[in-house]
C-alpha cells in the first residue's frame, strides 16, 4: 500500500545552527515542502540581517530538494519600519515568554509592553506564533497562559495568533472561542502522556516543553486532530539536542521527531481510520489559514516496516529502535 | 556548632544485594542506629530462610558499628503458622501493589485476597508497611490508592498500618482520620516538586516513586513534619541504582539519599527554626509508634560545609556536588 502526501508542511521546526543544522536538516527537507523555522538560536534571530544569514545557511543544505524555509523572527519591540522591512522576508513573529524553553532567556517578561508591536503585526498581517506557557507549576503553565492569549485575541481581532504545540484540553476550548486563534500540534502530544515520560521508567527522549500531559488531554488533542479540526495544523516542534545533553542529569527539553513525523502520522491516522484527513492536517489547514501556496511536492509513503535509527548524527530520534509500519519512500534509512 | 542525634532510625531503606549492598551500606550503618530494610530484592524476601540469609549478608558489613537491620518480608498470602515463625525475625510485612516500583512485579494485584493475611498480622501485632499507589496516572496514584488504605484501617482497627513515603496532602488527611494509620516521609518529598524534576531541565536523580508532586503537596508535608506531627516518621526510601541505570533512557526510579539524609534534615530543620523537633522525627516518633528500643547510638553532626561526593561507588547520590551546611562528624567523605 502507498499514499502520497502533497506538499507536507511542518508549521513548527527547530533546525538549530552550525554542525547540528547540517546533521539534522535532511529528513525535513526530504519529507516536507516547507517548514516554519524557529528563531531561538543562541543569538536569537531578531533582525533582517540575521534572518537573511540564517536562511542562506539553511538553503545551502537544500540542493536538489524542493524545500522552502519559512523564516520567523524572535519577538521583541519592533518599530513599524523594521516590520515593514522584514515582512517580505519572514512568515511570522515568534513570541517566547522568558525562560520557558531552550534558549528563550531573551523572551518576554513584561507583557504590558508588547501591545504596540502587536498593533503593527495586526496592521501588516504578520502572524504571531506563541509559545504559551507561564513559569508556574509545570503541568499548569499552558493553562495559566491562556488568559494572555485570550487578551491578545480580544484586543487585536485581526491579528492571526497561533498557539504552538498545544498540549491540553484547555487550549482546545480557547481555540473554539476566538476566530483569530489557531493551533499547531506535535507528534509527541498526540502519542504520549506524562505516564509515558515518567510513569514507569523515566524516558528523557520524551521530555519536551510543554511537557506531555494527562491521558484526557492527549485524547482530546487526538480526537480534534483526527476529526479534521480546521484550525489545527501539524507542527512537529522537532527539537534536536545531542545525545550527551539528553541522556544526562540536566536533560534538555525537546523531542527530535522530524525523521519519524510522517510515518508516525500515517500509522496513527490509519489506525483510527482517518487517513482521508491526513492531507489536510499535514498541509491543507495551514494553506487555508495562512493563505500559503507551497511548492508542489508529492511525498510518497509505503506501508513497509521502518526501523527508526538509533541516532541521526549525535541525536537520538523519538522512537529510536522502534519499528513503524510506514516509511517515506524517498529516504534510504 | 554541633548537634547530637540519639539513635537515628531510617524507617524505610533499600540496601539491595550483592556488590551494590557492599558498596552503599556504609553511610546507613554509620549514621543510623537501625533501619527498616525493604524486601524487594530480585527474588523477593518472603520466607524465614530468605530473611535470615539477607540479614546475615547485611550484618557481615556492620563490623564495629552499632547498627541493627529491622527486616521485612514481601507481602503474599501467609499462613498463621508462617507468620508465627517469622514474627521474632521481622519488624514488619511490606505490601507492594504489582508493578508500582522497582522489583514489585510479584506484588499484589488482587486486593480481595489479602484480608486473611491482614487478619493474622493484626492478631500477631505485626505492622503492615504499604507502598500506596495504583497503576493510574502517575500524579494520581497515591490519592487513588487511599480508599484501599482506609478500607484496611476500618476493617482491621488493631492493625498498625504505615503509609510509606507519602507525597501528597491527601495522604495527610487520611493520616488524621484513622488512629491506626501512620506514615513515613523521605528527604526528597520534603525538598522537591515536579518542577525540580521536570520543570526546567530533566533531572533523573530526582526521579523516584511516588513521583515528587505539586508545591502545595511538598509544603503540606514540610509543615506537618516541622510541626512535629507525632504520626510521621523519617524513612529515607534511599534507593540506589548504578549510574548507568539512572543517566540513560529508561532511568530507574529511586533517589540515593542515605549519605545525605542527616545533613539535609539538619539544614532543613535549622532553616525553619525547628531543630528541637528533629530528634523526634528521626527517632522518637518511631520509638513511640512501634515500641522500639533502638541501640543507644549518639550520632554527632557539625555545622561545617559538606560537599556531597559525585558518586558512592557506581551510585550518584541526591544533591551530588552540592555543598550542605552540616556534616556527620564520624564520616570522612
Amino acid at each position: 500500500m502507498e499514499i502520497t502526501l502533497f506538499s507536507p508542511l511542518d508549521m513548527h521546526l527547530h533546525l538549530r545552527e552550525g554542525d547540528m543544522l547540517k546533521a539534522i536538516t535532511l529528513p525535513s527537507i526530504n519529507d516536507f515542502a516547507s517548514a516554519v523555522v524557529m528563531p531561538n538560536l543562541r543569538d536569537p534571530v531578531d533582525t533582517l540581517e540575521k534572518v537573511q544569514t540564517y536562511r542562506k545557511q539553511i538553503e545551502s543544505l537544500v540542493s536538489e530538494h524542493a524545500f522552502e524555509p519559512l523564516m520567523t523572527v524572535f519577538f521583541r519591540s519592533f518599530s513599524r519600519q523594521e516590520l515593514i522591512a522584514l515582512k517580505s522576508h519572514i512568515f511570522a513573529v515568534k513570541l517566547y515568554p522568558a525562560g520557558v524553553t531552550t534558549q528563550s532567556e531573551k523572551g518576554i517578561s513584561d507583557f504590558s509592553a508588547i501591545e504596540p508591536t502587536l498593533e503593527i503585526l495586526q496592521e501588516l498581517k504578520i502572524p504571531l506564533l506563541v509559545h504559551g506557557e507561564t513559569n508556574g507549576f509545570v503541568l499548569d503553565r499552558e493553562k495559566e497562559f491562556l488568559p494572555m492569549v485570550e487578551r491578545m485575541a480580544q484586543n487585536f481581532k485581526d491579528l492571526r495568533i497561533v498557539m504552538e504545540h498545544i498540549s491540553t484540553r484547555d487550549s482546545l476550548r480557547v481555540l473554539e472561542r476566538y476566530e483569530n486563534i489557531f493551533a499547531t500540534v506535535t507528534v509527541q502530544h498526540l502519542l504520549f502522556t506524562l505516564d509515558d515520560l515518567a510513569g514507569g521508567l523515566l524516558q528523557p527522549h520524551l521530555f519536551c516543553k510543554p511537557i506531555v500531559k494527562r491521558p484526557a488531554d492527549r485524547q482530546a488533542l487526538l480526537d480534534a486532530v483526527l476529526a479534521g479540526h480546521p484550525k489545527i495544523m501539524f507542527g512537529s516542534d522537532s527539537a534536536p539536542h545531542p545525545l550527551d545533553k539528553k541522556e544526562a542529569p540536566g536533560c534538555a527539553a525537546g523531542c527530535f521527531t522530524a525523521p519519524i513525523a510522517l510515518p508516525v502520522l500515517a500509522e496513527l491516522f490509519e489506525r483510527h481510520e482517518a487517513m482521508s484527513r491526513l492531507q489536510d492536517f499535514i498541509s491543507g489547514h495551514a494553506q487555508t489559514i495562512h493563505g500559503l501556496e507551497p511548492l508542489p511536492k508529492p511525498v510518497r509513503l509505503k506501508k513497509e516496516p521502518y526501523k527508526v535509527p538509533q541516532t541521526f548524527g549525535s541525536v537520538v530520534p523519538l522512537l529510536a529502535g522502534h519499528t513503524l509500519s510506514w516509511r517515506v519512500s524517498s529516504r534510504g534509512d
